[in-house]
């Protein structure tokens, strides 16, 4: 069965929850192992004020006993601090939609009386639940070897210079600002950027990278539209609130390129094939190539500003400016952790349906013979077929 | 039910297969009006020489009788002439991978001793079925008024000039030039660039638009990470052969700018609600805002190039060049028609979702009742809520 | 989107944990109704200690707001009292397998080093959380007249006579004793036979009967095979613990019987087509035909029998008898309200596909406007078609 | 990715066609293997005239080259021979329902001015594709030893004697004879009974059993509801047309026994737990514990009879006869392969999730260390854990 899970929860409701279904038996796991990836969510620079009254900490409710997955669904719960000031009390209706949320398209598909009910399951708030669930996603791939991060390579029009990190060192150099940024310079100016907007009372949004390294040849497939793998990375980005692009490897730029130069000439070392370049951001025909995987996403500036916007107050059939709902400045950095968790989630289900199987004591040996290619591991040889016959 | 299909078929093989399956009763359909969308994604500059051995005409197998559609699963399928000439006949195996291509990740995946298998279903002549499929779906959508088209917005380093091209007007000014381009001027130096590039035995990407307007408020959701439609739509885009990137509305540029900038306003037209802008391209929390849908797709240069690329033989284990496969040196025109049919794929099923029901006859008085943002139709009050209690 | 959802839980675990996905928005809701399912759940004759220890109540976590459903998903938790005893405490191994439980085959796919992670999950107290979010289902379906209800129509060899009970009042009658059989000679019956079984340190099973009611016709479908109702409701029933057997009305009697009287004339009372027997339960061609639904489940004696049975001991390797868990001696009447829960929700999704929509509000006005088979609302017409040109 | 599969095809049209999506690679196919199947499906005493019209054949249009499976989508096409009387033909409107079938159902739910279209895709002549799909699992299970079979148990009020025929001889003795009953005495009743039938121009139902032999311990799981294999076989079985009843092993007598004798004792042969009954039908807590499955189903007599049944003609308004369609007199031995291909295609996807893998060559050796239970293969041990802390 594939690996799938659900959310629940809304921004000040009383907890937030979420179910994993399908992780195997035999994965040692406790609360810190999910709450270290929930307190990434929580830090960054540019945080509104919430960041300081929830401080998030998972339950685990169900699917670990003696401090391993059983196999058993696992349940999580994180309580919303936040909640008791709005229980029980009387809230004035929110009746000016703000652009650029789901406030007003929410209260028209589903018949609100006020818009508070969109803001309320649409808001971010709601990632928090899948970072926990990433958590457990990208603890499962590290068995294996299979490394998941991310950064941050712009916010706004700061752009990071990464062109002399190594890949696999952006994410822990990432870890040492606030920004999430490799490249300590841009890092500087980032910080000094979110400092300015926050005075000029505006949002900043930027471009995040999430890379994964240990990844064997042959996850994901070409035989379906979706069952491709830059399909199903695709939508796990683009379902995160306030993510509207998404490229793999340089996407965008490839597609200005001739065909000679966006392409990653394959080599051989030894025995082993080789690709010294990664345009392709570890992706052929919707498969693994066993190179990184890169995928670059592209964050709108959130959408409530202390400036101002123009809209219509609902209630009184009126246009009018906005009300300020508290929200961060540049959640940009605090996304960070958010698509490693969805990149995680895919990267397990697709390494799940190469190695089949219920505990990681089945599926250990399994992986260690996947093949990466090497030549004496294929069994391409020459001569004739006859396909149809 | 979900819409839901499945193509079969090799780009050799002796047939194209599609099953459409949760089209509604009632539609009218003949095979014209699906080859009609296989004779647009047939035609384009820089195609290879494919295009004149093929003239792809749908047959449909089921699921329509008496020239309406039953309810019943729709079989389509396509003949491939190509066929004959590969049937019964012993074929060299093919054993240089061809770096870009799925040939030595699916082999390595499917443990194949030939990387024909990679080729022969993972090309992009299988998208000859979600053409078809996808016909259906537009055709379905037109019945609501739903219009789904696209178009050229670069070829290589060709950039059109859009901005006094009104967005409705496009698709059709694209069909008047063989590069889909809805500029003139930009056209014509695409048509020079393919030609150059076919001379530099090179290949060119580009950037696609695909737009859709008609679409009423509230399709799509925010409930879960998989309803929402910025990840639904991103995945049926990037499950396209060599599409590596792709955005809603502006949104890498969006990433750069502040957050007053990058949102649309909401204005009042009478008792209408207008947004002056769709920066959001047309989605706003995961769902249809009324405006019209703006996708852009970064499509990679194709990786098969006359230029040889480094590569190696699998057979002999020897560094060498690849070998050409007859290919497209600029696939980007052709390409639209594809787009075209995913994002009305997604859209179908999500308008399916919103009206239920089981013939066009059901469908269409509820759609008529589905209510674009009047002040009237909303019921937005003011007053409190006492939330939880 | 298709109605879904999670459950998460072990039997003396923290809690049970459920997540429903694609309620509409706007069904009154609270704990009450959920409660009132979850209370029948816990009585009747036969039951083993824990019903004295656990008194179910269940939290809504999210998705209801001011009273009513918001179209986000529903959270439900449901606390284990009886955690608190198991908590922190080492616990002896369980190392000898029941016959007909979980305990061998879950131990043997998972893994396990100790049979009690097979028991905790495997238990039928996961079906709280089944009852609650068929509480919701029920209560979703009642609201366009829809009513769901079950009976035990016999335990061990006695069976009910119901002959001369109509179908509609059997459910309330059901409820006013604690066998949950309309017919009151053949309860007082079954209350001794439990009586008796329990002195004799052994358990039974039975078989049940559920309903529904209000249905329209054009529910399910014969597209494809997972489409189909039968299919459908039969996987809901046969999901349940313990349950190994579903029929449709007297399906393995009908097997029996010509054809000639195993079906269900078609009459014609005014302009209303009717049916004066119901032998097809309620489907035909795997589609509601307007007909009460009717559906039989074989519960198997419960496994777990205070006389033991013989199995092996597998830390020591011999043969030994089974050691008595706590458990009920006849769980028939209890399993009422779980399949009762089990139908709703196949049922809410089935009739969610037929109307589709976000809202009550949205989706009332399209069941009005749903024909049953009047002539004057068929469109059947003589004369002659040409179904393939 | 989980094994899918769609099929399409009316009773009339020019084609029945089928997709199976996610077969490994490397399985050897021919259309022979499928062929078997297909004609087994097509003989039978008590068959209509149907069967001299058509002979069926395959024709594997993708995902096989070179004689093996390529993991590609298999896309499968069976010419209805009985097309070209159909083509291009005024046909008069069927008008009158037949209780028992769609013919009603189908209109009212897709809104038909014909009732042909309901009987063209409800017909039992969709299983033609499903034989052929599950023919393909049945070839692939065969690989690791797993065999699925049927027979039939009973015709009418002729009951089989099988006490003294061992469960895995009876699927070859099923197939000496036209009623497919492997005790020869029954068998000769049935066919007595068929001839009696047909001359009383009435039909006959019965009750057909499954079996599987060589599956490993731990397919399915009791993780949620619809992972359990009860629930998964059962919708399977229930999907098939005429179709009412299933059960596993003895479930509705089991419901009459107390809970000694319904059970399957754990003893000890060496070092390999057996049991020496197998009343479970091989599932015990959804999951496959070892032992043969045995799977029993309730085949209605088929609805049309050439007796005529009340019914009203919906183009008159008038109390009718219904008009004979061509038919079968029993089908009951013709059901025995299409129960076994949805039974072949679940176990099929079943040992794919344990396996996991692209290709027989991966999944072999992986198959080779699945233990069944033998006490040195378990890692139950003694003591004491703590699994709440």
């Amino acid at each position: 069965m594939p690996l799938r899970f659900l959310t629940a929860g809304e921004s000040h409701g009383p907890a937030l929850t979420a179910i994993l279904d399908g992780m195997p038996a035999g994965l040692p796991l406790t609360p810190e192992i999910i709450n270290t990836e929930l307190s990434r969510r929580q830090q960054g620079a540019g945080s509104g004020g919430r960041m300081k009254i929830e401080k998030d900490a998972a339950q685990i409710l169900s699917g670990v006993m003696a401090g391993k997955t059983t196999g058993a669904p696992i349940a999580l719960q994180v309580i919303n601090a936040d909640h008791v000031k709005w229980k029980d009390k009387p809230i004035p209706a929110f009746t000016i939609p703000r652009p650029g949320h789901a406030d007003l398209t929410g209260a028209v598909k589903y018949g609100y009386d006020d818009l508070r009910p969109s803001l309320e399951r649409a808001s971010a708030r709601e990632t928090t639940s899948r970072v926990a669930v990433g958590a457990i996603c990208k603890h499962f791939l590290a068995q294996f070897g299979i490394r998941v991060g991310g950064y941050v390579r712009s916010i706004g029009e700061i752009d990071a210079d990464l062109a002399e990190i190594p890949l696999a060192e952006r994410p822990a150099l990432a870890e040492t600002n606030d920004v999430r940024c490799p490249d300590p310079v841009a890092a500087a100016k980032m910080q000094e950027r979110i400092k300015q907007i926050m005075q000029e009372r505006d949002t900043l949004g930027g471009i995040l990278e999430i890379t994964a390294t240990g990844l064997p040849v042959g996850l994901g497939s070409f035989a379906q539209w979706d069952t491709r793998l830059e399909a199903r990375l695709g939508a796990a980005i683009l379902s995160v609130q306030a993510m509207k692009g998404v490229e793999f490897g340089d996407a965008f730029e490839n597609a200005r390129l001739p065909g000679t130069r966006a392409h990653d000439a394959i080599h051989l070392d030894g025995k082993r094939l080789t690709r010294p370049t990664d345009r392709s951001g570890g992706l052929e025909g919707g498969v693994t190539n066993g190179e990184a995987l890169i995928i670059r996403a592209a964050m709108k500036p959130i959408a409530t500003t202390l400036v101002p916007q123009r809209s219509v107050d609902l209630a009184t059939g009126l246009e009018v400016d906005t009300k300020y709902e508290r929200s961060d400045f540049c959640p940009v950095p605090r996304a960070v952790p958010i698509l490693e968790a969805m990149t995680a989630f895919i990267l397990a289900d697709a390494l799940l349906a190469k190695l089949g199987g219920d505990s990681l004591a089945e599926m250990l040996p399994r992986f260690a013979t996947l093949c990466q290619p090497r030549l004496s591991d294929l069994h391409i040889i020459g001569g004739e077929h006859i396909f149809w016959d």
